[in-house]
C-alpha cells in the first residue's frame, strides 16, 4: 500500500551529503546525488596541526538543497508529489554556536570568517583541555553525570566543545545565545525556525553528547557547570529540557523550503539524529546484534530492550541513551577512532617512494591497488605463532575506555617481515580492537550474538572480514545496502509520515536484506585467541 | 726502509674475498681485486627458511688464488718479487668438518654435495638446540667455562655447530677427524699442511670461539664436552692444545703455492684471525677506543692492557681473549646482530609497491635512493619528546646478553607517521644499541673513550654517524680507509714478515688515520639521553 508514497532520506557525512529518494513501501531506491562541501574541500577554517576542522552552515544549506533538487529531477514531478517525509542525519557532536533566532554566528557581520563561528566537526580535538576538566569537575559529585556517557567525557562532545569556544573567543561570549547540534539545526532549519529556545532537539545528540538523561531530569543542574567555569552559566536553561526521538517530526516543511525544493507543502521533517544511529537502522538492526559501520572509523551501535537494561552501566562506552536508535530501547553506542584508517595509513606509509616517479598517473594508479594487493598477499600468509603483532590506536582510542593519548605499535619484527606481514598484523589489529568492545559489553552484562557490518570496507575487504569473524569467533552478516545511513533516514522518515506504526514495522518493510556472511574457521579461531591475548599485553604496555 | 718490500692481506667476507698488495712502509695500497664466490652467489647448499647457510672451500681457494694473482698482474714483477708475507682474515666462527689430512669432508667421494661436509657459515642458526644445551650444561660444572665468551654461548659458534652436524649426519660422524674454524684453514693450506693434528691455530677464533683459555689450560677438558654428548668424545684431544697469535707465521709458503700465484718461495704466511679483528688494527685501534666495524652488523672491538684486566671479567658480550686482536692486550669483542641490514630491512619494506612498477631500471633507481633520501628527510625532522620509538633486534640480540628470540618493534605511531619517522627511530635504535653495548662494558668497569668507526656506514651515511655521536655522547673518528680488515691483515703480515717489531709499529707506520670526525651536539644529547630510558622500557618488554 505505501508503495504509492516516497521518503527522503539526507545523510551529511564528514564531506558530502548524500540524499535519495526512497519508495515508502519496499525500500527501493528511486534517485540518489551527493553534494561534495566546497568550503570545506578548501578546508577553510580547518588547521590540522591543531586538529581544528571546522564546517561552514553555508556547505550544508547548498548541499541539501542541491542534491534533494537533483533527487527531484531524476524521479519526476509525479513522485516529488507523492514525497511525505524528510529526515536527515548527520555526524556528531558537530554543534555550532547560535544566536537568539538560531542563525549561527558566522552570519553576523564580523563573524563571516571566525571558526569559532561555525560547526566545530566531530574529529576537532581543540578542546582536549576542557574534555579533561570536565572529566575532572565530574568527580566532585555525589551524582556521576557522566555515568550514561561511559564515565569518560570526550574533546569530541557538545559541551568541552561549547567550554573550548567560550574560553577563547570575546566575540563568541558576546553573540551566543545557544549551542546546537547539526542533526538538530538542519530540521529546525527546515521547518523555518526561527527561535532557538523553541529548537526541539534528538535525545541520539542530547544524550550521547550533552549528557542528558531522564534520570537526570534533563540535562545536569545549571551549578554542574557554573561550578566548572562561570562562563556556561545559564545555558542549560536555553537549551533544552525535554527531547524527542526519530520516530517524531520536528514539523512541517517551511512554506519556503516547499518551494524551493519543489516539494509538497505537507512534508514532515522528522527529528535528526547521528549517522551510525540512522545507519544501523538501515542496516535492519536487531537486539543484541552489534551494528557496525565500518569506514574510516568504526561506529558500532548495540540496542538492547528497556527491560532488559534496568540499572545496567556499561564502563568506557561512548554512552547509553533511552530510545536514541529505536523508540523504547537503550541505544549503546561504541567505536575505533581508526579502522579503516590504519590501512590508509599504512599504504601511505608503503607509497613514499612513488612520490619519486615522475608520472602521477602511473603514481596514482599503484597507490589506489595497493590496499587490495596488501590483502591479497597477507590472506596468503600462514597463521604462525609468535609472528608480527599491531596495535591499532594510530588515532588514539575511542572505545573502550576512550584514551587520545594512546598510540600504535608492531612488535615481533624480523628481517623477514614485509610488508603484507605487517599489514597482516595491522588488520589483525584492527579486529582484536574490535573484540575489545565486545568483550566489554560482554563483561558489563550485554550478550552480543553476532555482528552486522555496515559501510565501505565491510562490502570491499573479504580478508578484513573473515579476520574480523575469526577474531571475534562471530557470524558476521554484511547488509546489502551501501548507504544504510541514509536508507535508516528514509525509514524514520515514512515513520514520522505514518507511513508505519513504528521504526521496526518500516524497518521489515523497506530493508534491503543482507547478501554476505562470514562464518568463523575454527582452526583461525584457536589462533586468534592466543594472539589476542599478547594484543592485550601489548596494549597495557603501550597505555602505560 | 720498509718501502721496498710488499705484504698482501686477504679479507675473507660473507661475500667474497678481496686481496691487496701494500706498500710494507707507508702502508699504500698498490693493488687491489675482489673475487665473488660463485657457488655462495647461487645459494647451493643454503636453506634460508631454516637458517642454513654453508659455504665451499673451492670459493674460497678459487678467490684466494684469482684475486691475488689479480693484484700482482696489477701490481707487475718486480713488485711481486719483493712481497714478503700475506695474511688472512676471515668470517667467523665459520668451521669446517676435516679428514685426518686436514681436507674438508665435501672432497670425499660421496659427500660433494653434502652441506655438512662444508664450511658452517657464521650467520648459519641451525645450532640453535646445541647452543641451548651447552648452555645449560655449563651450568653444572664448578668451573665457569663459558666465563670469556659473555656467560652465554652462541648458535653460531665452533661446539654448537659441530655437535650439531655430528648428532644430524652419520656420513660426517664416520669420516670427521678434527674441526677447523676458515681463518686457521687458509694458512694451513697454504703452508702445504698435510696433517690436520699440525695445523696451527690462531687464539682469536680458538678464545672467542672454541672456548680456549689459557686459565684453562687450553681448552675445557674432554669430560666437559663427553658428559655432554658422547659424539664429543675424544675432539678435544685432536683439536689443539696450543695457539698462537697473529703476529706470528703459521709457515712459509708451499712451493706449490708459491708458483701458483707466482710470488717468491720465502713469503711468510701468518697466523689467521676474524675480520673486524684484523680490521680494528686497520682502523688504528687504540686501548678503550671501541672500534666499530659497520656494516650489515656491527662488529664491536675494544683492546685493554692486561695489566687492566686482571680478573676482569665482562658478562654478555662475545668474548674476551688474551691477544686475540694485539699481543699483549686483552681483545674484547661485542656486536650487533642488525645495523645497516635494519635500514635495509626498511628500504625493502618500503620497496614493496615497486613491485608493480613493468621498468626494471625504474624500479632499481628508485629503489637505491631510498635510504639516502630516507636519511635527508629524518635528519630534517625535529627532535620531539615521545615521537615514535624502535626496537633495533630485527635479528635478535648478540651483545649485550645474547638472544637470538628477541624481535623488532616501533612504538608511538599515529596518523602523522611517516616513513622518515620511522626511519629516523630505527637509525636511532640502532644507535642505542651500539650505546647498550658501551654502557655494559662502563658498567663492567671498563672505560669507554671514544669510538672509532670503519665500514661502509660510517663513511657513507653522516645522519647515522651524527645520531650516533649524539646517542653516545661520545666523539666518533671515521678511519679514511675503505677496507680496513685487508689493511690489517696486510699489517700483521708486514709483523709476520719481520718488517716491524710488533703490530703496533706497523699500525703506527702504515695505517692511513682517519678524516671525519663527529662531535655530540649537547641539546641533541639531551633529547636521546631521555629517548634510551624509553628504549630500554621497551625493550625489557620485548625480551618478556
Amino acid at each position: 500500500m505505501n508503495q504509492e508514497y516516497y521518503v527522503i532520506g539526507a545523510d551529511f557525512g564528514t564531506d558530502s551529503v548524500r540524499s535519495v529518494i526512497i519508495n515508502a513501501g519496499n525500500g527501493r531506491e528511486i534517485a540518489a546525488s551527493v553534494f561534495y562541501y566546497p568550503r570545506w574541500k578548501q578546508q577553510r577554517y580547518c588547521n590540522a596541526s591543531r586538529h581544528q576542522y571546522r564546517q561552514h552552515p553555508a556547505d550544508y544549506l547548498e548541499g541539501i538543497e542541491t542534491s534533494i533538487k537533483d533527487c527531484i529531477r531524476q524521479a519526476g514531478a509525479d513522485i516529488a508529489s507523492r514525497i511525505k517525509a524528510i529526515s536527515v542525519d548527520t555526524t556528531g557532536s558537530t554543534p555550532v554556536a547560535v544566536d537568539a533566532t538560531g542563525t549561527p554566528l558566522c552570519y553576523i557581520p564580523g563573524l563571516e570568517e571566525n571558526p569559532n563561528a561555525l560547526f566545530v566537526l566531530w574529529k576537532d580535538h581543540t578542546s582536549t583541555a576542557e574534555a579533561e576538566a570536565i572529566n575532572r569537575h565530574a568527580e566532585k559529585y555525589d551524582i556521576n553525570y557522566l555515568q550514561f556517557v561511559g564515565g569518560i567525557y570526550s574533546s569530541e562532545w557538545f559541551w568541552a566543545k561549547l567550554l573550548h569556544i567560550l574560553r577563547e573567543d570575546e566575540a563568541i561570549r558576546k553573540h551566543i545565545y545557544s549551542f546546537v547540534e547539526h542533526c538538530d539545526w538542519i530540521p529546525f532549519v527546515l521547518t523555518g525556525g526561527k527561535d532557538a529556545s523553541q529548537l526541539k532537539r534528538g535525545v541520539c545528540s542530547a544524550g550521547h553528547k550533552a549528557l542528558y538523561a531522564a534520570e537526570f531530569g534533563g540535562l545536569p543542574p545549571d551549578h554542574f557547570f557554573s561550578e566548572l567555569d562561570p562562563l556556561l552559566k545559564g545555558f542549560t536553561e536555553r537549551l533544552f529540557t525535554r527531547t524527542y526521538t526519530t520516530a517524531e517530526a520536528a514539523g512541517t516543511i517551511s512554506a519556503e523550503w516547499a518551494t524551493r525544493l519543489g516539494l509538497p507543502a505537507d512534508v514532515q521533517i522528522g527529528i535528526g539524529a547521528f549517522d551510525c544511529h540512522m545507519g544501523a537502522v538501515g542496516g535492519q538492526i536487531e537486539p543484541y546484534y552489534l551494528s557496525k559501520v565500518m569506514g574510516t572509523s568504526t561506529c558500532d551501535i548495540l540496542v538492547a530492550p528497556q527491560a532488559d537494561m534496568k540499572d545496567k552501566l556499561v564502563k568506557g562506552i561512548c554512552g547509553q541513551v533511552d530510545g536514541s536508535v529505536i523508540p523504547g530501547m537503550i541505544g549503546l553506542e561504541a567505536g575505533q577512532s581508526a579502522f579503516g584508517d590504519a590501512y590508509a595509513w599504512f599504504r601511505n606509509l608503503l607509497s613514499w617512494p612513488l612520490q619519486f616517479i615522475t608520472d602521477e598517473t602511473q603514481r596514482e594508479a599503484i597507490s589506489q591497488q595497493l590496499i587490495a594487493k596488501l590483502s591479497e598477499a597477507a590472506a596468503a600468509l600462514p597463521l604462525t605463532e609468535n609472528d608480527e603483532l599491531a596495535l591499532d590506536w594510530l588515532n588514539g582510542r575511542r572505545t573502550p575506555d576512550a584514551n587520545q593519548l594512546v598510540q600504535g605499535a608492531f612488535t615481533g619484527l624480523h628481517l623477514g617481515t614485509d610488508a603484507p606481514r605487517m599489514f597482516k598484523a595491522l588488520v589483525e589489529a584492527t579486529c582484536f580492537g574490535a573484540k575489545a568492545i565486545t568483550d566489554r559489553f560482554i563483561e558489563e552484562g550485554i550478550p552480543v550474538k553476532g555482528l552486522i557490518a555496515l559501510g565501505g570496507v565491510a562490502r570491499k575487504s573479504p580478508y578484513v572480514m573473515q579476520t574480523m569473524a575469526d577474531v571475534m569467533n562471530m557470524p558476521i552478516r554484511v547488509h546489502s545496502s551501501e548507504q544504510t545511513c541514509a536508507a535508516g533516514a528514509a525509514m524514520f522518515a515514512a515513520t514520522v509520515a505514518g507511513l508505519y506504526p513504528a521504526v521496526e514495522d518500516a524497518m521489515q518493510a523497506m530493508g534491503q536484506g543482507f547478501d554476505i556472511e562470514y562464518k568463523p574457521i575454527r582452526k583461525n579461531v584457536a589462533y586468534y585467541k592466543k594472539k589476542f591475548k599478547r594484543y592485550k599485553k601489548l596494549g597495557a604496555f603501550a597505555a602505560k
